[in-house]
């Protein structure tokens, strides 16, 4: 199936295609050859889809939108106060090939004017003028996933018809922005203003700006994150020279211009455009190109400053501890217990991207639950990223439920290396005591249980040993009946690394548990091990064989030395003969089980369906 | 307890209202009597938390920030090409009062210099000058959540001294951008000038700017929608003066400032920041503004520029019909099929924003899906807004379906009314066959389900009418045993309008459908009906209370004309005495129903879990 964007921006080529303003600039005479039919477009999201038409794969120099980009590596090299005493911010409100350095310093006004961006170039570290040309030029090839190279004949042109950039060079140097022979410089510069790009290289660019400097295809972090929003605010405040102002009006995405034709627009968070087209209006800018990006904007809604709430989806389900239990099988009373104290745990489930404003929503849940919550699970297992400032939010979150002796606890927070590190650092010699982290839910929700149940429960929170008349599997048997299902079972004791029941095993026993405790785990698909319930005295597992007679459906193992009563099936079925009514008894016993475990997981399912 | 929010604000506070560089306003002599110490914070989200400290509640006058509102204003009574011709979008690159006047047209370069916002107040319509005034002041008051007034000392001032602006109004008067006496035109100015705010006031106007001109505590629209977008388009690129670059970079938010000491930030879609502090640096913007602005944006990482990829989050869960089913519950050949065909229907479950880069992963998703799927169901439930654009791409995806003769079928889609009547006017004459839309994704998967089965199933979807022998619940039992219970059995008739069994009641019987259907509906919280489950011919219900005895959990009710064969409770209980065997094959088929039941939820909880 053809995708309908793939399908709409096809007819928005087409019908661009018609448009005949502009001109092809001549200035440096190799640009002049450019044929002013050509015309591509490529869309790229920041989840990495591609979409291309028209001449996309048509290389082309890219001129000043190689600016931003080199702009970004000298941040990278110096940081953004050195880089900020050689160029300034402000946009000149001039035409693009003003010179516009401030009066006195001599300090360019922007680094997306050329004297601007010579001396953003001046920045580039290297060992030798070669050396940091490779440097912007893998820097480039990086972004736009694939290695780029120079257009030689354009550099040539560039290099000998470049009187005016020279002059910028000497005036440059004249002022101490450049603190050396101009000359290396000037020719570093019309080099990066001569590699060649497709328009496909353009869109995926611009798609590793929106991306906080990873190229959404291969993955690859072609510029550190945090200069990303250095780069964009500068397209965003100077990249179309004296249509900034309306460029960011009527398109709203930061962008960058060149004079081959190109343009590159930069959706954060969400996508980046790449247009080229070679005939220029006066201001510079190829007219299909801002044409098209203009459109594009309206069309699919992608200004920067038209934006809905998404705080509020940052939790993606709350529930209570006597909502859902964890897999934990809990004797009756204690069960009772959990269902009345279950309201002091409360789990937040969260998801997306965790920054101020989402963080913010899920701190004003906690810091408004009712005074009896005594535990709060963060689950992180759906969280896409974490910033800082959602670590500081959690850090001081942490501090106020610690002093009112709540227990805040994370649960998949190993997907979050930078939280781990924030806490240990902030809460220092507090740190193993007041920051808890489990694995999953499911772990933390048993120890918040064991927590409540050992506070309420005078001898702690279970019966050691389980004697007949303790299975929940013989209740309402009567004396008799118990003497005569005591002589079916066999007992059996298993240690820790044994194998109680072995998935896809024939069935053969059911087992009620005199002491210990096990599990019935899982493999996954991707390997991992997912518990799925655990026993201690006084319960039964393996009983659905005795109906079904299907195979195991998972591994039943000890997480103690347990000692189990084996109940033979065939003992079972002879019950029928013999005693019917006790069999009845059990068959009750069973029907009650298992409605008891399918309220469980439809009042779990109401939770999250 | 005290959110950690709050803590930061309060510190933050304490620490900047120790600078004490710059000075406050003296050009208008009202204004110099500030307090330089007033010093106040105020953030609110755009999912309405407010968080204020130090002087926030200090009332003073809204001076220059009221530029950014006239200016929506204005966009209102008139739409942008209009405006446009009157005022310009560029920044100048000049100081605060500078007149910057285009030459030639003499068009104000942009509406947050004086000339330009004088011109922007010349367009707000109205019947006489006051009722102009009234619009601008109720427009404010909408922003601020309050009814706000003018400080009457401050527009006095700023009228007897503002020889300045009087200037520039005849200036505009000779360009004809006034086109008629500036006098009342001035006056207005100075009035919108002089409203008096309060820190809190800006936070709140700014919060509404951040949440799409609707106010998040009030939820009353205070500007249309559109126009917010250009509204924070030009505080963007001109809102802070020649100070407007650095501003984007450093602290990367639409902005506003005023001589009186306030600044407004606005991070759209998340938060609105406002600060009050009188004295100004030389560029006329508020010191401690600035800083505070600056460390919030550091701090919690509010940078417009750096957001990462949320566009992956937009699909909750997404499952097959194999994986979960409709509460009809099917026979068993019915249940066989459809575990092999499931596969055929598609759900996503969508959640949050839906706009282009959003809704682009779910019709990539879509449009990948192999080539067996027959059904598409997109569930917006939790879907918190939908945009045109995204209405766009779901047009452009149901006509590529359609053309592969798959059904696109939306449910909860009467929360968003605009797909429906965009649909409409896309789909024209086809509406009413293309576009699907059910109340929830049961009916929607019991739809598809039916679909299916009609077209698998030779005979349709279920016998008419079940004899003894087809009942689930006396599989295994022989003929003779099935004369036994044929007994017990007492043949009823309901029509739709019934109760079969009422939620609540002692239960008395176990039903068996013998021809037509009933569904099991649950009376929510909040007075909707939910569906637990339909049964058809063969199949049993109200067999829980056959075990536990406990009165009905929810209503039964006919959904046709319904037959059903009523087994007895104590007819039930007496076959212990007289045909135990009977009743333990009762009871292992009640085992197995469970157990189904509980594997399905269980799948389903895997699915969302």
């Amino acid at each position: 199936m053809v995708s309908p964007i793939q399908a709409y921006l096809e007819e928005l080529h087409r019908r661009h295609h018609l448009v005949t303003d502009g001109a092809v600039a001549t200035y440096i005479p190799e640009l002049a050859k450019a044929d002013p039919n050509w015309f591509g477009v490529c869309l790229v999201t920041a989840t990495g889809s591609i979409y291309e038409v028209g001449d996309a794969r048509q290389p082309f120099t890219i001129q000043s939108i190689s600016k931003p980009f080199v702009y970004g590596l000298a941040l990278e090299d110096h940081g953004r106060p050195v880089v900020l005493e050689k160029v300034g911010l402000e946009p000149t409100g001039d035409a693009f090939n003003s010179i516009s350095l401030e009066p006195g310093t001599g300090r360019p006004r922007n680094p997306m004017i050329n004297a601007g961006a010579i001396a953003t170039t001046s920045l580039v570290q290297g060992k030798s003028v070669d050396g940091r040309f490779t440097r912007i030029l893998d820097m480039f090839s990086n972004c736009a996933g694939r290695p780029l190279a120079v257009e030689e004949a354009v550099y040539q042109s560039e290099s000998q018809t470049g009187h005016r950039n020279r002059a910028i060079g000497h005036m440059l140097r004249n002022f101490n922005i450049l603190e050396r022979d101009p000359t290396p410089d000037l020719e570093l510069y019309f080099k990066q203003c001569s590699i060649a790009v497709t328009c496909r290289d353009l869109g995926m660019m611009a798609a590793t700006l929106a991306n906080q400097g990873v190229n959404p295809v291969t993955g690859r972090q072609a510029l550190r994150g945090e200069y990303v929003e250095s780069v964009l605010s500068v397209m965003g405040s100077c990249g179309m020279y004296d249509y900034a102002g309306s460029w960011i009006y009527h398109v709203g995405m930061p962008a960058k211009s060149g004079v081959a034709g190109g343009i590159i627009a930069v959706l954060p968070g969400q996508l980046g455009i790449g247009v080229f087209s070679p005939p220029l209006d006066d201001k510079g800018n190829s007219v299909r190109g801002i044409r098209v990006c203009d459109e594009l904007s309206r069309y699919f809604d992608l200004h920067l400053f038209n934006r809905p709430s998404s705080a509020q989806s940052a939790v993606r389900a709350r529930y209570s501890g006597s909502q859902i239990t964890s897999s934990r099988v809990r004797s009756t009373e204690e069960a009772r217990l959990l269902h009345q104290l279950g309201d002091g745990i409360r789990v937040y489930q969260l998801q997306g991207n965790l920054g101020f404003v989402t963080t913010e929503v899920v701190v004003q849940g906690v810091v408004s639950e009712p005074g009896a919550v005594r535990h709060v699970i963060l689950d992180l297992r759906r969280v896409l990223s974490m910033n800082e400032s959602s670590c500081h939010l959690f850090h001081e979150l942490l501090a106020v439920l610690v002093a009112q002796k709540i227990n805040l606890i994370f649960t998949h927070a190993e997907r979050f290396p930078l939280l781990r590190r924030f806490m240990k650092v902030k809460l220092k010699d507090r740190f193993d005591q007041d920051y808890r982290s489990f694995e999953d839910n499911d772990l933390a929700m048993e120890w918040c249980e064991d927590q409540m149940l050992e506070e309420a429960l005078p001898k702690g929170i279970q019966g050691l040993t389980a004697a007949v008349e303790d299975y929940e599997l013989f209740q309402g048997l009567d004396k008799k009946e118990l003497c005569v299902v005591q002589e079916l079972l066999e007992r059996r004791t298993y240690r820790q690394g044994d194998v109680v029941v072995q998935m896809g095993d024939e069935a053969k026993y059911l087992y009620l548990v005199v002491s210990g405790r096990a599990s019935v785990m899982l493999q996954t698909n991707n390997g991992a091990r997912k518990r799925l319930a655990t026993f201690t005295a006084g319960m039964a597992f393996g009983e659905m064989a005795f109906i079904d007679r299907a195979p195991r459906s998972a591994n039943v193992i000890p997480d103690t030395e347990l000692v189990c009563d084996l109940l033979d099936l065939d003992a079972f079925e002879a019950l029928s003969k013999h005693d019917p009514l006790i069999k009845i008894k059990l068959l009750e016993n069973l029907c009650l089980g298992l409605s008891s475990k399918l309220r469980k997981s439809n009042r779990e399912l109401s939770v999250f369906e």
